[in-house]
């Protein structure tokens, strides 16, 4: 029996991870359960999974969740020290951690200090404080899981290989809604259109990096940390059918491919039975591979993914600053403050401030 | 250093795998090296490499090469017995086994009975005794590598993974170069039609198997023996631009595909180089993957292959009855003697033979 804390538990990550203890009682069990400030469905999952712990970042829906859930034998808590606590329950073997942005990073490290493995579905903790968090888990002896699409099958096509025998990742990108824009339609763009990303249904805050693909970029600073690889050893191919999710190829010019249906619980289930698999009735017909393409990104349209690898190659807080500018930008955005063109302008102009300490994370 | 042994060094991956090591001197080294009666490159190679031993099946051929060689180092062996001594040679690491035919069986049992690491090119082994050679290799120890550029793509992407989470290989064929004839022009094939691989430069025994399938049929049963997977778990696609060079997918729904260059020095080099691998020049453009086809084969047309599955099945015996009837009847097809749709019609014949005893190799 594994024991699994979710951290973002009412996301799409968290409920399709809900979805699958559901299925296979007699192998995972939710201990632990965080989310931001949704009652409802955390109510709800309390009342069916019955976790030992939740926690609410959020105080007062904290209260209202107590209040609905007297006497009920899960124990309620709130705030970052909440969410820490969770994140740390003596009986968790594996934290899945879900949480939308930065604020992921804190419970997330707190899991790995507290000797957790870590199946990282947000890829913020890892932009920010990848190598910190790498030489915690190295030195609990604990590993970081992937659970995206993209790095479980980079980790997949990995496992049994040697990474020095690697030479590059080749990660896939949709490239989202907005790729067959013009510069000028770019200037445009509303909000509803940029938060119709053609093959993954998400948040709104990743759908919106989707579609600039910096979300693309957060992802070649994760598979550098979480594979221990330099940024030119990452390349970004779109590929709109999103069928294969990614490839390895090694330095004999041997290519390994990952791919399966379309579905987020797919890379969830890997990470939480890994190193086994358990069956599932996902089947992809093979047939369908017909119609693939893959073209370099234009990265003078969507300058976001060239200010990841300048961050990826700086290091350091040049890509905490990425993050939190970024997470400003789409803000604005969303609140129909700025245009979508607006955000890498914004998240230069953040990266060029000469205040930006040089320490590494 | 590795030292090696060619068994079948005169054929085409016999002078692959010498290509390769004449690149790679510090790594590698030529220690014994067989054919059957090519004086002419065997001298080449004698000249080139100096092994330690060679060994001609011819014993005509051998004195001729004994003359032509006189003062040279390479100790020069003949018939069966020459074959088994070079594969058993004391000095070497790893013994490629590339003889055509069933010819190759016993030189190669005999080197996994004397303890060597062994790289199979030819799938005969395999087919007529894959479960004797098994049994063989884990009671010395030592394992047996796939060369031949599908079994590779299975091998690379199953490696670090269990085999009990395979859901299926799906094994990818060209389909040969008699994919598109109808029932009826199959019946008038000349020998240089069917000679006519569209992807890959073969010898003639080999090439005449691709075109009638029988070639995917004996991979099939080599999978099975290789990997420890019942018939039933290896399934068979038409994939007429072998790009792709196969696939594993699990139980989960996960698919892992290799491919890679069309070329077979990059899975000989794996099977020399394994678990670790060296650099190439080989380079695969990821954008070419674009027009891919996989179709179910066509086992009415072409019943060798299910032939092939139904000796799979059987085991022992039938194997063994399935490669030797299917190397007469090639060699007759060769000699102008009977049709290619002839060939299954023999395969058949001896298949129904009641004598087959059931023994299990």
């Amino acid at each position: 029996m594994k024991r699994i804390v979710i951290l973002g538990s009412t996301g799409s990550i968290g409920t399709n991870t809900l979805d699958i203890i559901s299925k296979f009682t007699e192998k995972f069990q939710a201990v632990g359960l965080t989310a931001n400030g949704n009652v409802d469905k955390l109510e709800e999952q309390v009342r069916t999974f019955s976790p030992a712990v939740v926690a609410m970042a959020d105080q007062a829906a904290a209260e209202r969740l107590r209040t609905r859930c007297k006497g009920l034998k899960t124990t309620i808590l709130s705030g970052t020290d909440g969410l820490r606590q969770t994140a740390t329950l003596a009986e968790a073997d594996l934290v899945i951690s879900a949480i939308v942005g930065g604020a992921g990073l804190v419970p997330t490290l707190a899991a790995i200090t507290a000797g957790k493995f870590v199946a990282l579905a947000n890829k913020e903790p890892m932009v920010m404080a990848g190598r910190l968090m790498q030489e915690e888990a190295r030195k609990r002896g604990v590993r970081i899981f992937p659970v995206d699409s993209e790095h479980s099958a980079l980790f997949q096509s990995m496992e049994g290989h040697r990474v020095e025998d690697i030479r590059r990742l080749i990660l896939t990108a949709s490239g989202g809604p907005l790729w067959n824009l013009t510069k000028e339609q770019l200037r445009d763009v509303t909000v509803e259109q940029a938060l119709k990303h053609p093959n993954w249904k998400m948040g709104d805050k990743i759908t919106i990096d989707s579609a600039t693909l910096m979300n693309k970029g957060f992802e070649v600073i994760e598979a550098c940390r979480l594979f221990n690889l330099p940024p030119s050893r990452v390349q970004v191919m779109v590929h709109p059918q999103s069928t294969i999710h990614s490839m390895v190829e090694f330095v004999d010019g041997s290519i390994l491919a990952q791919f399966s249906v379309t579905d987020m619980r797919l890379p969830i289930l890997y990470a939480l039975t890994y190193p086994d698999r358990i069956p599932s009735a996902m089947h992809f017909p093979v047939m369908d591979l017909r119609h693939l393409e893959f073209l370099p990104p234009d990265m003078e349209k969507f300058p976001c993914l060239g200010l990841a690898y300048e961050a990826a190659e700086a290091g350091g807080a040049k890509t905490v600053a990425l993050n939190a500018a970024d997470e400003v930008a789409v803000a604005a955005f969303l609140q129909g403050r700025i245009g979508v063109d607006h955000i890498p302008e914004v998240i230069r102009e953040v990266l060029l401030q000469r205040k930006l300490v040089s320490w590494n994370l």
